[in-house]
Formats: C-alpha cells, sequence, structure tokens
C-alpha cells in the first residue's frame, strides 16, 4: 500500500474544505493552496498548512501545476486531490504529479486522455455494446453521403461542427427536405468560425433527460457503480438543481445503465471516482453521452444515498486499497436533492452577481448538509465560479426531500447579493418538477423572470386581499363561512416571522 | 383521521425548533410559546406566532398549562407537541388537551399514568414476561424477610426507600452478613428523609450499561420498535453521549430487547414515540428499567440510523394514521453519536457555566447535524436545562462516527462559556470507548478532572520538546535521522492553524 499522510487539496472554496474535512477524518495532514484573492477563505483557515500561489487569476495560481508540485516539495507533500475543474481533468499535470514521486488522486493520465476526448472515448467504448447516440463515428463533409445517413438515423438531426463549441455550426433539421440546405449553412459557419468546415451529424434527441451513473474503481480491476443523479434542471447549459434517485428510473433500467456506466469504465482501466454521464429520451433509450473523471460537484446526493464518503473512497483507492465493498452490498437509502446557490440573478438570465455576503446564515436540522466555503462579511470573488454553496437536503421519501429543501431555503438567510435560492422554491413547487415530469428544457419550458415576480411579499398581499374580499362577500351573503380567512398565509423565510403581543 | 392544522410547541429551545422545523415540512401552521427570558429565542422567531406565557421561571411559564391552553383557544390551535421535559410527561396536562378538544402528540394520560410510576410500571409489564431487575415487588420493612429474599436474589443487593430519590435511603450491601445492619441504616435514613420507612431491595447490577429502545406505536394496536440506543456515557446520572446502534449487542440480543420493548409499550396500549429503558449487565442479561412516555432528548441518533423523522411520525400517529412499515421494514443503515453540549465546566463536576455566547460557530460538512437553540452572542439563561446544542455525527461504521465526531468538535467555535466539548473529545478518544468495552461507571472510572488538563497546547509544546530533543540527540549521534521532527503536531481547532508566508 502506498501510504499518504500528508494531503495536498488543489483547489478552493467548498470543495477544497470539503477534501480537507474528509482528510481530517483520516488522520491525514493536510496542505491548502490558494491565490491572493483567497487569502481569508475557510480553506486555508481550516488545513494544517497553507500556501499562496499567485495573483487571483486561476492561470497565475490555481492552474500553476509548476508552483502547486514546488510546494509539494517543499512540504513533503505525498498525494494531491485536484477536486473538479482546474486542474482536475488535466493529463499532463496529472502526469507530472505521478512523475515527482506524488499520488494523484483521480484515475491514471491514460484514461484522463481516453475520455477527455470524446471521438476517442467513443472508440474506446465500442467493443462493450454502450448505446450512442445514432449517427457518425467520424467527421463528414460529403452532403450526399450525410443525407444518407440522416436517413437511416431519422430526423430530427443534429449537425455540429467537429471543430465546435458553444453552439457555433450547429443546426437542428426536422425533415430531410431542408437537410442539404442545413448542411451547407453548416459547413459555412464551421469554416469562418474554425477554418474547418467538417461537421458530425448525430440523432436530435428531442425533450431529454440528463442522467448520469457515479462509478468507482480500484487497481484491482474491482469497478461498481453507486446509481444514478438526474441532472436535468439546467441554466445556460449547467446543472442547477440534481437529486438521486431519479424520478423515472426503473429498477431495470437502473441497473442496465449502471452496467453500461461500469463498462464505460472500464474500457479505459478507470481507477477513483468518475461519471458516466447520458441522455435519456423520452422513450427511455439512453445515449452515453462523455464520462468525467473526476469528483463530481453533485456528488454529495449520491453520498446521502449510499451512505458512502466518496472523498475518503478516492483515497483510499489512491493508496491502493480494493473497494471494500461489491455492487451486491450497495443499496439506495432515501432520497436526495442539492441546489447549487449561486450569486446569480436569476431574473437577469442568471447573470454572476458578486459581491459581499452581508448576512449568512445556514440553514440547519435533520436531514440538512450545507457544502460551501463562506461565511458572513465574505466577498465572493470575481476571479472564479459564482457558486455559494450546495445546499442538500434528504429523507425517506423524494416528498420529503422536497419538502426538506423548500423549509431548508426558506431558512437560508443570504443578503447583499442575488442567489438562486428563490428560483430554487419556484422549481420545487413546480407542478412538472413535484411529478417527475420534465427534462433539460424545464427552463425553456417553465421559467421567465416574471416567475420570480410575485414573490413572498406581494404573495402575502395577494392572500391578504382574498381574505379581504372573502370578508366582504361573507357580510354581503349572511351565513356563509369566510373559508379564505382560514387559507394559511406564506411567509417569505422562517425567521422572518412576526412575533405575537398576545399573553 | 383527526386533521391538525395549527401546532402549538409548549416548549423551548433546541426541542422546540426541531419540532418546529418537521411541523413546517408537514405544511402545519405553527404556535411557539415563550417566557420572558426567552424573547429573542431562535423558535420565538422560527414559528409563525408566538406568544410570551409569562415570566423566566418554568413554573410561572412553561409548566402553566392553563394559560397554554387559553393560548390554544385564542389561535385556533389544534394540537400541541410537549417535546421533552416540562409538561411532556404530565398526564394530568394531557387530560386537560383531550379535555379541551385538542389534540395532545403523545400517549394517552392513561399509559402515562401506569408508566409514570415504577411499581404500576412493574405490575404492568407482569403479564409479558420482561426480565426485571431481581428483588421485591412491593416495600418491605421486615428485616428477616428481606434477608431471605436477598439470599435468594445474590449479593451485591441494593436496597433503596421507595419514597427515595437523590440516593437517599440508598445502601448498596456486598454480603450476607451486613445485611441487617445496612437494612436497619437505611430504613432509619428513609424515614428521617421522607417520614416512611420501607425498603425495596433489588439486585444490584455490578458495571451495567445503560441501553433503551425506542419504540412507535399507532392508534390500530401497530407496535415496532427502532432498536436501540446505548446511553451509558452518563455524568451526575444524567447521560451526555449517545449512539446508535449500541457497540455490544448481538442481532439476536437486540431483536430479543426489541420484542421486550414492544410488549412493554403493548403492555400500556402505548402509541406514539417512546422509549423503554433497560440495564444490561456485563453477563449480556437485560432488565426493565422504566418507560418514559415522550420524545427522548438522543432521539436524532435513532433517525439517522433509520432514514425516519420520529416528530413527523408522531404528528402523523396523533392524527391517527397507521404506522406506514412494519417491523420488517425496519433496517439499521450506518452508526451514529450524539455528544450534548452543556453549558458546563467538566473540570468543575460539571457544573453549568452560564454566560454568553462570545463567539457561536457551528460545525458543518457531510454527516453531521447540529440541533441547537442559540446563535452568537445570545446569552444561555439560568432558569433552563443548559444544553447549548446537540452534536450528531453519523457515517458508515462506528469508526466513522466517531472520527466524525472529533473533526466536528474541532471545528465547533464556541467562547464564552465552559462547555462538554472537550470532555467529548477525550472520551471519543479513550480505549474503552473507543473498544466499546465501558459502562455507566465511565467518568468515575477513567475521568478526573485533569483529565483534559494536558490540553491542546500544552500538548504541542510537549510534542515540540520532543522533537527539539530529538533534533539534539540527532545533533550529537550524526547520521542519525531525527524521526521526531516528522511527527504530526496536533492543534486545538480545525480553525486555528496559522497560515504559513510560503510561497
Amino acid at each position: 500500500m502506498k501510504k499518504i499522510t500528508k494531503l495536498l487539496v488543489a483547489n478552493r472554496g467548498e470543495i477544497a474544505l470539503r477534501v480537507l474535512r474528509s482528510a481530517k477524518e483520516m488522520g491525514l495532514q493536510t496542505v491548502a493552496i490558494y491565490s491572493e484573492a483567497d487569502r481569508n477563505a475557510l480553506h486555508v483557515r481550516y488545513a494544517d498548512e497553507a500556501v499562496c500561489v499567485g495573483p487571483p487569476a486561476s492561470k497565475d495560481s490555481y492552474l500553476r501545476g509548476d508552483k502547486i508540485l514546488e510546494v509539494c516539495r517543499q512540504l513533503g507533500v505525498d498525494a494531491i486531490h485536484p477536486g473538479y475543474g482546474f486542474l482536475s481533468e488535466n493529463a499532463e499535470f496529472a502526469r507530472m504529479v505521478k512523475e515527482a514521486g506524488i499520488i494523484f488522486v483521480g484515475p491514471s493520465p491514460e484514461a484522463m486522455n481516453v475520455m477527455g476526448d470524446k471521438l476517442s472515448a467513443k472508440q474506446a467504448v465500442k467493443a462493450y455494446n454502450i448505446p450512442l447516440v445514432p449517427g457518425t463515428d467520424e467527421a463528414i463533409s460529403d452532403v450526399e453521403e450525410a443525407k444518407r445517413i440522416a436517413a437511416t438515423v431519422g430526423f430530427p438531426i443534429l449537425i455540429k461542427a467537429s471543430a465546435g463549441g458553444g453552439g457555433k455550426g450547429m443546426r437542428i433539421v426536422n425533415a430531410e427536405s431542408e437537410f442539404e440546405e442545413q448542411m451547407q449553412l453548416a459547413i459555412n459557419e464551421a469554416t469562418s468560425a474554425f477554418g474547418d468546415g467538417s461537421v458530425f451529424i448525430e440523432k436530435f434527441v428531442t425533450g431529454p433527460r440528463h442522467i448520469e451513473i457515479q462509478v468507482l474503481g480500484d487497481e484491482h480491476g474491482n469497478i461498481v457503480h453507486l446509481f444514478e443523479r438526474e441532472c436535468s434542471i439546467q441554466r445556460r447549459h449547467q446543472k442547477v438543481i440534481e437529486e438521486a434517485p431519479s424520478a423515472v428510473l426503473t429498477p431495470e433500467l437502473r441497473a442496465e445503465m449502471g452496467r453500461c456506466a461500469v463498462d464505460v469504465a472500464r474500457a479505459c482501466d478507470y481507477t477513483g471516482a468518475g461519471t458516466v454521464e447520458f441522455l435519456l429520451d423520452d422513450q427511455r433509450n439512453f445515449y452515453f453521452l462523455e464520462m468525467n473523471t473526476r469528483l463530481q460537484v453533485e456528488h454529495p446526493v449520491t453520498e446521502q444515498i449510499t451512505g458512502l464518503d466518496l472523498v475518503k473512497e478516492q483515497i483510499k483507492v489512491a493508496q491502493g486499497l480494493p473497494l471494500a465493498f461489491r455492487q451486491e452490498d450497495l443499496h439506495i437509502n432515501g432520497h436526495a436533492l442539492e441546489l447549487r446557490v449561486y450569486a446569480e440573478d436569476p431574473q437577469n438570465n442568471f447573470l454572476p452577481d458578486i459581491g459581499t455576503l452581508t448576512t449568512y446564515v445556514r440553514p440547519q436540522g435533520p436531514g440538512v448538509r450545507v457544502d460551501d466555503g463562506f461565511e458572513q462579511g465574505m466577498e465572493i470573488p470575481i476571479h472564479y465560479d459564482p457558486m455559494i454553496a450546495k445546499l442538500v437536503t434528504f429523507g425517506a421519501t423524494r416528498e420529503e426531500a422536497i419538502a426538506r429543501m423548500l423549509r431548508a431555503i426558506d431558512e437560508y438567510q443570504i443578503t447583499g447579493i442575488q442567489t438562486t435560492l428563490d428560483f430554487g422554491r419556484y422549481v420545487l413547487r413546480h407542478p412538472a418538477f413535484v411529478s417527475g415530469n420534465f427534462d433539460t428544457n424545464f427552463i425553456k419550458d417553465h421559467f421567465t423572470p416574471e416567475s420570480l415576480k410575485p414573490a413572498a411579499p406581494d404573495e402575502t398581499t395577494a392572500k391578504l386581499a382574498a381574505v379581504l374580499t372573502a370578508m366582504l362577500l361573507a357580510e354581503k351573503k349572511p351565513g356563509a363561512t369566510p373559508a379564505a380567512t382560514e387559507a394559511p398565509v406564506a411567509t417569505a423565510s422562517a425567521w422572518k416571522r412576526n412575533r405575537l403581543g398576545v399573553r
């Protein structure tokens, strides 16, 4: 066994703090790194040692692999946990770490390379019969051949630039008659944007759900899956509410997707914690999208339903230990939800709203977990992802987890900046979410900036108006019961009730 | 079904807040009561409505059942949750509540009466073959007959005044030769203290563990048990650390004790949540002690290992709903610990240390739950129980729950008053606790005020001294490795690390 005694966390914010907590529980010595913008951050105070690695910009600090390795040498660090983001999926960094004789808490650089590229990933899993979105395996520029393939795959079809990104050179084609024209437009757009006119064509999955499977592998060939996470509630193509288990997976489909995820991991000899992402269409067909070769932001929901500490599992595997459980030992207990609390303004297209946390009081009580990296009075730095916290709730059932999330949102006190808390309340009360009948178009289909307009104070006023109206009506019709007076009046926050003077 | 729409919580502090949270998740309207000393308490702010019921002294506020019922009438309350302590075990109050047409969230007054008296409790369970501590069923004053019974029961024997309490008139007799004299002394002591010289005699259980079983019954005759809580770590005969499951129960013994606890509940037609307390001797024999007819302080450890919300279960049962599960549906998942964080000075016989919470920062992160009723800047009122919080941790194993508790204790920042946090750390690191081999004598056997003396700063100094010594030795023996310099230096709190200036 490669014993780890001193772990450096090459990250910041909530995930740095979260990794440090597990490391501490394992009796490890801990080292934090920080940029000049994070001098007073909680992860800096929490670690046994902390080293400043540069100016605020990520490229000058958290992305400076060379400086991080220098810190490791100076302080006798024997392992690095990369968290998510920053260097976590950088195979070259993982290789440098390994060559320096330090344990990289993550998969091998080879596995990262294979899964880091969508084409090589598809190539790798070919032998395993993993369902892929039907389409071309390779870039194509011959319109006639593309047309033939499109006819086989069936419409609607998605055409996307092979060099693409950010939606450029991307076209949805609904019928064969439009195909030629749209492909030509896509090629032109791709040529002018990337200097490369080659495109892929694949089936356009309408109303898809984004479902991912957590996997865990060791260096002895054991790989298990830890069930799914439903991540369909997204804004700007980024997840904002996640849950486990999904409201729509049957035990059979869960087992089938789990088997596929394990095969994907096996295809690249995966070790450690990873996530296999799938699209699920409205016919319950699933398609492999990609594999994330790191700890996922939303890993806590999996921890809550399995009882496992994924960071500890990562560290154990990195030390060469075999997994302590087999697939049949793992079970889902209860239901968990995560709301990402961002410093963003949902009424202004979810644009970051950076500032100072004038008030910051976390919710408490049974079934609530808050992973964050801030405290009252701190500033959300402009240099990084504007996530303030991950608010996680869990309960015996989905219903209970939702009720707890609503209760926790009410308790959460944040002033000084706009957050996604009200947005979260809106989603969790929406019939589509409550019924489980939603997909990645949720925000497009169900949310406008006006959705948050009748906010709590107005709601109270509206209810009050209804009550008054009912009372007036009751006066006019003697004997009528003014039922509306008994309607509970919702207030904005659990902490903002007025105390009565009654004795 | 008797639908509850508006619930009054007839309590204060952490348990009031905890009940309010569950009520809110169930969509109930909530009413808090408070004394003049609790004007700014969190439970007052949290409830939809809050009413002051009198001056600080409990007898003038939280124990004023008449005032509480008046509040119910004024505000249209249809149910009362009594929490624990105060009126929770007052059968007369429960009867008054019922007569006022209000639901009492607890068992029937009859069940409370039967279990409220140790003799009638023993009488009630007689038909169920529940193991009782061997001895006299009734008070005795005939020394010769007592001697005969003592010989049958076997020594050591405990003689206790039937009117007794607080250890008065209580004698441990180790051998038959001492019996007559000791009984006479006990009778004299009881006569002068209580004006009643009758005594009981029973077997003195040496090195007992205090193990209790959580039960839950509905109005349809269904009763289940929710496994055990180990409550042997006590100071001044009061629990301070609890855990579930117990480190020493086999599945067979657990099932057997569970069956007995259900029978005890059945003996009094118990409804709602209750706790059956047992002594377990060093031969793994168990004896029924008493039943607590209310929610227990340490109920969160049971919630964590079963996934149930006991307050919600209480409220559901009180509405006449049948339990939604049977015994075979219930399973233990993981391990949970609770440390009661009291405003007490463990170095001064655990005497209350009342004052202001100058600093108050709760621990966070996976597997940590804090049930409290305070925030920074608040004062711990002198009028009530000096408990600040219940720090609960849970993990996949007992080992993990302990590691998390130690990590959480390190994170907990409380200044302004003495607390039981350091004491908790001492117990959780003690070999007897870690091994599971302990009983109710733990503090007597293993703790003195000096136990906390080599606190963290001194420890650091000691380690530093060891390092310096090793370095000196190394200088004297060239080539020798100064291994001690690599010894990790433990520091007091996870938040008090020094940041290094290294770049």
